[in-house]
């Protein structure tokens, strides 16, 4: 070692005083976070000792012993008596340790005819298993709040935007039901990323399967897979699963952003269509008047977790050759923490709506301000017979007519209209009210409030099946 | 405006000569690569003019008349006559000029209760929705040309990897398999991507619904779509799909990537268990006796193209306000590009599998370096009674011996082989051999060339079906 | 090939109708983008020449012939009538080609001593270091727009927000000059990438260095690099730079998805702060009355553009082993797109901020809204003797009060005031103006107008320098 | 509710036994991982308190008071008995309720002036600096040992690959310092990056700046900050640095992928150029004879989490308005973990590289395989009049023929060469060995041992001064 090296090796030792074999100890163990895997480890070890059995592979009298030890490591890890041991370096071997010392032998037999490979792509399956049907849950629990808030403003008027402009009236309730078809499609994505979690990779052992005679399609079933992963290499090196989750977790967290932008927006005073209740909301430490929506911003701020754990994960994946590799380690964390995130936040959301105010009036006030009827006025026109585009250029000029003279369509004289098309007459202004324009949308899927009730029946149809 | 900065101004007028006004029209325009919609969105205008006229929106001589313009723009399209003009913007606009001029005032009404919002989704589900389909063929196209090569070498030993070090004996066609499995699951996940691709935006209109009495599950059926999309706000902003497409083709990027890595990893000249056919290589400009393997290393590259185009998605949707913003405009690009880079890419590889030439004799000569069989004698160890954590043991010193000798565990001789347990018979060296125990991993998913030649039939089925 | 292989084969050959050779060639030439190199190529070729020929490794003859070949090619290129051809992959080999048809065996002397690998290395260097070079104007021009913005509304006041919510009164020109602080950084993070650019790689030919005695110091002088890659195995891999480039691209990009965000919330109808020229703006194809904030909207949607860029080229580069391999040739195609979108955006964006309306009437109506005042307040009774802690909450009971009187801090009697603390006196009201509490802010970075001036001409010295 | 609603509430309940206000708390709060920023939050709050009293807006006495408390504080965290509590929401009030528990009122006053924002900005930008020193100390410790390695293998030949292709020969000294050059621009990186971290945002206050008469400058100088934020919006929300940092970490990651690829392949038996001691690998549960490099491959993998923190710290900012949102909050937890990937991951890899053992002989064995000295021979030919593009085929045919004699280029007769090119002499037998090759590249960057010896002087003297 050369002088320098030896300076700057002090130098940082000084700082960094932990020993590197502990270190790499460290480095490389995962008991401190695959330990959530526990009562799926102990799951999956189960159902394959019971096959054993079946299989005589093992005796009846060791799958006996291995029940008797998991049932006592199983109250163990709940109670919080259970000692986790780095030097065991994952959830498995300390399981299997522990294990040993309880049942002796038959704990020893335990790992006949499979490897660490096979059972932790079995635990996270069964892991990201729960973890869907608690989101599907929470997801339907969060669409059917805001379908509550939908039945209560599928009368409410306010401006529908594009561009951030007023573009036409909408209801309320309408723009709620955005949401729910949003978060309806991201059950059906959990739900068809659910079928290819849902088969079993153990029996696939270290890479190649076993020279036992197992009966894989006997311990899918003692676990609810749907089948067994066809292929061994495959089985132990997929994590196609954990990317795809992670997947259709960005698309919800996308739409929790696009909810809370609105959110926002619609809480700052110039806006003030809604109140959000104080319980989501904090004060500054310096001014003492804000109240501020810490919830729906910080949800929108955990979409980039969301985003960055997708990406970590398929980077992970880039390139690797077949079949495991210690890389694969790396899946679990980001795996968890888009779980942690996305239940917390669909929670907070499905609770938040209840406790959402709505402010019809400066919706309304918001909706006669940027002549929101214009296209109902291009669309009379039409209806009178004149072509779609001259319609709107007809239009556009009354527009321009009204800026000049700071009112709205509907407060123009019907001389003053006829200026622009002498095809209009007073049946123009039921027309050019905020409801006619609402009521005429009256097909599926348009703002209608007749519409708005037939979709929240549907939906909620949808929810009780 | 101060000296410096008209100093700086001309600075930078010099370099950059295009007007700023003519900079905002090409920046805004989307025409250059929009234009690629074109077929979809006269199919998407014939079924809305079809739909219009059959609810009396506007004549059946509109009808016809639309039809007939169409029919030559598609022509001048095919031909490459058509005239795209940057100052009408984007594909619809020119063809919708295009018409007006053919057919006048029925190209005019053909906008009628519809927006370009609702349109431009509509045509970017047609080509999605096409694109899936296309990529279905091919994938399936590639698994195919994977089974034959799986077939061919259902015997070939190779060693199998975990680590890069090898682990146990399986077979190539085994080994290709994987891959099998691999783009079947993304066969699956296009085809789920596709139920939400196929559901019809139309008639949603700006963002709220049209004042026509328009039947959109009659366009829906028109144009094979097998639902409507149920809220008009979600409709115009909805770019789900999009995501969950190229999320999909992330995920064949990764397998693509995993086995381009082994290619060349193989195509090694120290590891040499294959050959790429010449044409998917290239030599060097200046070593005249390289050849690469150009077509999986450039493979592997795209893989940051596809992940980089999801990236830019889920950043594009995030924290967007409802409903259509101008920003969605970027959606397209990546998408075709994802589009195109799959479909090359795929078919590439489908050609380059038929030209991969294996060679057996450097495959067995790895199998036969580093141990391969060790796990089969542990398993022996286990069938004669030893609990497998105490033979996993027995079987480590006797690895270690061989280090020592340099020897294989075959080539051990019985006596020196019972230093490590007396349960050790001369019924061993079968298990020691390669084929022994590939053989033996004779389970569903195992690596025995019984079910790997199982394996293949059922792919051969599922293709068929 | 199966039956079942050559009926899909033939499915998707009907589809797919350009022979795989051809496909291949297309797929693994770069010359359709690489073209845009071809002046820094020949650039470097001719500094490369130059060095040879001083070094005696070609004659001088050889190299006046070089340059008369590359001079006719020049004018060629610009002329646009040099003939790109696929078949010869790259612009590399199409100039070299094209040299040794016009100047004959001088022409194939030229390679000597360098290799593909260093020579595009080099060539994307050049690439680069003009385009940093560009993007450093556009980012000082685009300060300077701001700045003059900045000092056209050094006192006009609006709320500054928190949370969206009105927090403290700010000038318009303070806000600005934010935006100033920002690109700002991008100036010093583009100046600082650009010393890593401009570093030659050539002289590393493939990836070991020449056996020829070249001189690359001399090289780097004529091309104005500021040194050589010291290690030829990395010179040649290294696309550190692409991706330094583009992280600091993503920045800018950042910022102006910030800044365009604010606009587009600015000039919605509720907020009504700003209005921006027609000539960023667009119509709608169905609303007449529509005038959309299109440019700042595209703008941040070209965010995810550059963000996915940044992406793949870390994809592109995680795991590859050294030296060159042909996934690099993928680093262009981001890399070029991201200096387009930053060219473009950063000339719209510096035309945009003079076609800024400011409408200070409804800046000064929402920063009464929402007792932006109140820390004025609360620093008031600290300056009376009050602890910090306790004067916040004296002026959170005195906000409270206002919200049930449906008044301003401002409007409160004296009396009232005092009800919440006895330190209160008449000196109270100057500290509750919007004025007296912006002028207060004195001090470096505050947002009294006195420092937003101060600030300008901070700005103004450091861009003249 | 609803009655589905009903049913489906209570089946989550029952999952999700947290009350929502609670998980309201948790899931705002950020004390759990923000305790970590406390010694720099009580660092900046005593340069604060120093700043106050010396402007004589507190007493010398509350300053007095404020250190003593500070001080009791610093004690109880270092000894690990400072209670932390949730409902007090982060470090920042956590420490300040404590110091009014123990100092009374001058504890209350220590947050005049000041705010939340500008406090947490301070905090980070004190720990990304310390964060940066050290990585720079550790960056530099993985390169001292590299070059260590390297000048004990100046002389090792190896292969160098290009493709995973035999390209030429190298030393193996040579390949370290491309590592070294690599983890060299990290250095830089960082540096640079710390120029922008270490400037001061205390002082802007919520937003704006504050009221008291507070010196910017003397707060600065006392943390040790080069400057201040010179604009109080920007200063809040400002998150550049951070990104910054993961970026120049995301490149860091990149090298230790490439460099552990490499350690990975060359450790795999049919490649066996190293072994890397046991301490940094790893045996199999299943397989007695597996010895995995698990250091590597799991640095590898944690590529993709710093990749995921910097998409996640992009996505964050992207988009959000001025000036601070609850959304920031979010940029600890990628922080921190990038912090602690790249401290661990540096350290036991400059450990790692005195465990690497090289095993020259089959290095030596690889560089004849394959035609290393091929351009060799070019550049002879060269020298002896033949235009390189023509010595370049000569040589390719001289290659086909080896190949089918199955014989290296220096294996054949002086005959047969000449048979490719009559410029061939008996000289030509010493530009075919690898020695030969290696020695002619004897130029800055290149592979001789001269050179190498040369680059590793550099490096020392670089890293010693």
């Amino acid at each position: 070692m050369t002088a320098q090296l030896s300076k700057k090796g002090e130098a940082w030792s000084a700082r960094f005083s932990e020993p590197v074999s502990d270190l790499v100890k460290r480095y490389t163990a995962s008991v401190f976070f695959d330990k959530r895997l526990a009562l799926f480890d102990i799951q999956g070890s189960l159902a394959h000792a019971e096959m054993l059995a079946a299989q005589n592979i093992i005796s009846a009298g060791d799958r006996a012993e291995i029940e008797r030890g998991m049932a006592q490591i199983k109250g163990e890890i709940e109670a919080g008596s259970f000692e986790w041991l780095l030097d065991l370096e994952d959830v498995h071997l300390n399981i299997e340790k522990r294990l040993t010392e309880l049942v002796g032998d038959a704990g020893k037999r335990l790992h006949t005819g499979r490897s660490r490979n096979d059972q932790v792509a079995t635990d996270i399956r069964l892991y990201v298993r729960a973890a869907i049907d608690d989101i599907v849950v929470l997801l339907n629990g969060l669409r059917l709040a805001l379908t509550d808030l939908a039945e209560q403003n599928a009368d409410t008027i306010m401006p529908g935007f594009t561009h951030m402009q007023v573009a036409q009236p909408i209801t309320f309730g309408h723009h709620m039901l955005a949401y729910v078809e949003m978060f309806g499609r991201d059950v059906e994505r959990m739900q068809d990323a659910r079928k290819r979690v849902n088969r079993l990779p153990l029996g696939a052992a270290a890479l190649a399967g076993t020279t036992f005679p197992i009966d894989r399609e006997r311990v899918a079933r003692t676990l609810g897979f749907d089948d067994v992963c066809h292929n061994s290499l495959d089985a132990v090196s997929d994590r196609d699963f954990a990317i795809e989750f992670c997947a259709a977790g960005a698309l919800i967290m996308t739409h929790i952003s696009r909810m809370s932008e609105e959110l926002v927006i619609w809480m700052s005073p110039r806006v003030g269509f809604i109140d959000i209740a104080d319980r989501f909301c904090t004060g500054s430490s310096i001014m003492p008047q804000k109240k501020n929506p810490d919830v729906p911003e910080l949800a929108r701020g955990k979409t980039g977790r969301v985003y960055g754990h997708l990406t970590g994960l398929l980077t992970l994946m880039k390139g690797q050759p077949l079949a495991y590799n210690k890389d694969n380690q790396e899946d679990k964390e980001p795996l968890f923490d888009t779980v942690d995130t996305l239940v917390d936040t669909l929670r907070i959301f499905a609770d938040m709506a209840g406790g959402i105010t709505v402010k019809p009036d400066a919706m309304r006030a918001a909706a006669l301000q940027g002549y929101a009827t214009a296209t109902d006025l291009a669309d009379y026109l039409v209806k009178k017979g004149l072509p779609f585009r001259d319609a709107h250029e007809a239009v556009a000029r009354a527009v321009r007519a009204c800026d000049d003279l700071k009112c709205d369509l509907s407060e123009m004289s019907l001389d003053k209209l006829r200026e622009f098309s002498d095809l209009i007459g007073d049946d123009v202004f039921a027309v050019l009210t905020l409801e006619g324009s609402v009521a005429a949308r009256d097909h599926v899927g348009g703002t209608a409030p007749r519409q708005v009730r037939a979709a929240i029946a549907r939906v909620r149809a949808q929810l009780a099946g």
